[in-house]
């Protein structure tokens, strides 16, 4: 375990750097059956699809998925499904004067003192290009919860300071920012265009909501559900905060209000985000995560290069201004890991409690 | 892996519930020649001391803990170290009209799904009193990290909505709630009187520092640093946000505020929490944990008994009304069981990066 | 993962050394709702008595076995089971001599060139007091297997170079050695005296076999159900050779010999020993384990002490001549944890099958 | 954990099918600055050449790796090593015959069993193809046990019942059938011969040996160091038995012929297999597989289809009638993965034991 697999027994490991010869992943611990295709899962992956909005560059990138193994007349197999994609455009020559300086925010400085050395073409494996395998394991991790009708939806609350007035999911996937209302997008563009024109960089705020989950999933006392969400969207690159339901708000309010009293009907409200003691409840799971503004600006800052000389830097070139909206579908692919790995391990053991009360 | 360890090389599984016979844990992986012995344990568990501040109960908890294994000599020996608790006080009489109800807030709907039945005493697994088996294991990651000078402090940086006015960690031990700093401790105690009265209960939010952090720590890309820091404190019941450094209200900044600029004498500010693309960068770790308030309250909830109808309910009884300070402890401990090992993993590579540039 | 834990998802961690204060262990994944008790477990315990065939010596252990957690008025609760036993009549004055020399065939050289140091006290953690931890995670594997009517079933088919000539494992328990048949045992009791006059030991081969399997138990490729068979029979201290069916004898044989024809009512061979492409085939899985001789005897051997002069060294006291019978329980027993463990693994994808052919 | 996983922090995971688009591998946790190519672990597949000594066929397997990922001007970067294998000349008519029916000693029953369906063209993921990503994972691993002088040779010790008569594994990459010594080697080619002819098949024995080997590497209890080798020998296809060191002749040995004296120049003799209570002992790793003959025979054997008739089948084709030759680099490849993997786990702790003794 290097740190490049995520899961217990649905299981996603992933390899690539930006500007290597390409990336791509396994997923291990499909269920056998799972109606599956290259084009079930590119259509994940071009919602990862950059430049809406405004805070995305127009970069091309061709993320054509290619499965190797797992698949056969349609359906999974039950093994191992491989899949990877072809680096194609890359310029390393526009990286190349990176080499010796360490840019504020990204990882150069720490994977030099991790490894000794480091491919600084872009990022190398700290780059956001990584998550692109994530989508696809996520993908597969849809197809399964499909069948038992477990569905999730992923957008921007939060944009540069902006909360959205409204939070309706369902729409946001036609919608600029994968914005969470209609009636934020102009305010989110604007203020895109004034950061822009600065040199500068946002962050934001992404929730992600799973309808149809059945209560039981979740392995107390250390896999928790929640817990097993936040491992997975904290380690995603410019993720700095996690909540779960009420989150930072709960901290701030008394028992009486925070507890979702329970009727017949069901339960009155959802301050727990659908986990109760880290085993989901039934209710819809709700989670967010707070994203870091991109670090790679074009106002100039100040460093170090790999020999301890102060340096200035400005970054220019074809960056993003925001890791929304490209962030979104990476995160909804992580808690579809997340879920379809915690359904697993928790059928495994269901068809002994016919005994109990 | 049921859900009971945590840790992929110095790893901790515990078991226990609040009235069975007794709790306890295994670590493994230690190293060996780690000076350790019970006292040295018993010290970070007398640390878990109820009653600070006016937060916790008056309940007296006779946690001595006995090692089995492990210990020769006053130093471990690379084996497991195996311990236990015995539950003395307990008082089973207390929770049996709680059989057949399930608690707003607590565990007793979704632990009745997950497995068909449960122990209805005190929450079962699902009590506060199982963290004391990851205090115990936390003590001995402490005295692993030690050797190499990694210390952390935890203190509460905010208490029913109200936030400390400065944070100095270090003098938090001896202080009320393991507050912050010694200014807000008065407020705090209001507060908490004022709630307590209504019969209601509090959240907070709690900070974790670590010093002596090595750049390098941390596997990406699944297992980041901060994604092991948000998965171990996200599996403490009661949590339900996690931040690294700034955490929220860098999604809130821009890029030009939140990076943290290199000078050659080192970082000029630590937005990042001391962690770069999931890596220790060497500057101080930094994380939060948003805490629920305790759902046990005596006011008036609804609810529902095991076959659906409708109930009210009233919990009284020797509560605490907030997690804190209970659980500034655990946080601390899960914090030290993931550096500790992190340190390890990154150890067992760093031999070879002599060949690096 | 630092070695002490076995299992994926029903999974056994254990601790504890030979003259240390106690041993015990830790089952994480068991389903809930398994009837259990104290004395179901003391039941399998009590079977690794020694003594009997005069193989065993006459020490007496009283490994009672205490539960502290995961078992609620009868049954499973779902979650963590932890264990310890006491131990008692402990005389560590007995292994003073032997502090400084490395006994051959033992692990004294090797723990301390791995540790730096060890607990010289009757093998410390290598001893196989060691496994009365598995026996007992072991009896756990039995009940939840016992709900599926899959049974294990232990005995000793070789002892000294003497093979059983006849192979019925039902009675086994009944039998010295927990022989394979009947006819075989006076054989073996005169074979072990003549070797205890001279103050050297024997090995001998043990068989276990479990009826009841259902087709599919195994994860390929790396989890195949006899990879994991032969992982959990090696990792038994003594064990220097695993087989699987006709085992080494297949590699004798010709794939018209070797291969088990099908017929509609089944197969009409079990060459395989019940496992085809490393998962199982509703056929009887049949393994056996090569036991190395006790390598404490008292014939004088030469050795050296930890400063690297020669010594002679003759060991004497209350030792066993053969791990025979007290190695048959703690073969069975891991037997049984890899089989629930491959259940449960099984059982959590079986149920999306429905699509298939 | 699906299981195409293999290693606690040096891990291969692995899919592909035989006549699937691809097959390929990731290795995590390889650490950084490793010299490395494609060219060197191409070198390292072409020692899996079929047709040496007459036992394989002469299909031509184009099994070009090419890496995707991890290694940046010619060393590792500490990142994953992402690889793959395109399958150019499959034809699945070969196999249309096949697809109702179950070839006796094939995976064909059990797959179906286990997944409700299964990938009938030539094996699928239990083809003996599969391994060749584990040859590309050992090579890896072979690189990295280079820098510390850790060297594996393999060698076929018996072929159809006809033993070796020494063992120089030195020169067994220049023999057929990697013979463990040059005078076997036509005694075994008229083996092969004969019952080629009569559409019969051969089973035999491989042994590999490990040089250079510290003392330390293996952690007890459960993951001893014979452990993990014979987890990692079992789990390649046709394996039905594995030896350490003496192996089943150690359990025929008494105690004094048994043990290795130790004297100051080291150890007199290797019964062991240089493991002792799991550890190394810093002698020669010995370990040998035992190898069932090729299931795929021309005479005609007893089977049923999937409807439960009766049929008779014989399977003609492009078939080996031996595992060995191919299965050799296979098994040092497993064996090179357990040791890079057990290397870096007692790496991880030993700075620790300064303090020690």
């Amino acid at each position: 375990m290097g740190g490049d697999s995520f899961g217990r027994i649905f299981r996603l490991t992933t390899f690539g750097e930006s500007h290597g010869v390409g990336l791509g992943g396994v997923v291990e611990g499909c269920p056998a059956g799972i109606p599956l295709s290259e084009g079930y899962i590119q259509k994940e992956l071009d919602a990862r699809r950059p430049g809406r909005g405004g805070a995305s560059t127009s970069r091309r990138e061709k993320d054509r998925v290619r499965i190797l193994s797992g698949i056969y007349e349609g359906q999974t197999t039950g093994t191992a499904i491989g899949f990877y994609f072809l680096n194609e455009d890359k310029k390393s020559g526009d990286y190349s004067e990176l080499k010796d300086v360490y840019r504020p925010g990204h990882g150069d400085f720490t994977y030099e003192a991790k490894y000794g050395l480091r491919d600084y073409r872009g990022g190398g494996r700290s780059s956001g290009r990584e998550t692109v395998s994530r989508v696809a394991g996520g993908a597969v991790a849809k197809a399964v919860l499909e069948k038992k009708n477990i569905r999730a939806e992923a957008c921007t609350v939060e944009l540069g300071g902006i909360p959205a007035q409204d939070i309706d999911p369902a729409g946001s996937r036609e919608r600029p920012f994968f914005a969470a209302c209609d009636g934020i997008v102009r305010d989110w563009e604007e203020r895109v265009r004034e950061v822009k024109d600065k040199g500068d960089s946002l962050g934001g705020i992404v929730e992600i909501r799973v309808s149809g989950v059945p209560a039981g999933l979740g392995e107390p006392v250390m896999d928790k559900l929640d817990a097993r969400l936040a491992y997975a969207l904290m380690g995603v690159g410019a993720v700095k905060g996690v909540e779960i339901g009420a989150g930072f708000d709960a901290a701030r309010s008394t028992g009486s209000e925070n507890n979702d009293p329970l009727v017949p009907e069901g339960f009155l409200s959802n301050n727990a985000g659908g986990i109760l003691a880290g085993i989901s409840s039934g209710q819809e799971i709700v989670v967010r995560a707070g994203i870091k503004p991109i670090p790679s600006i074009s106002l100039e800052q100040k460093t170090v290069d790999c020999s301890g000389n102060p340096r200035s830097i400005s970054i220019r070139g074809r960056h993003d201004i925001c890791a929304i909206p490209r962030i979104v579908p990476v995160l909804k692919s992580m808690v579809l890991l997340v879920l379809a790995d915690m359904y697993l391990l928790h059928t495994c053991r269901k068809e002994f409690n016919t005994g109990c009360r």
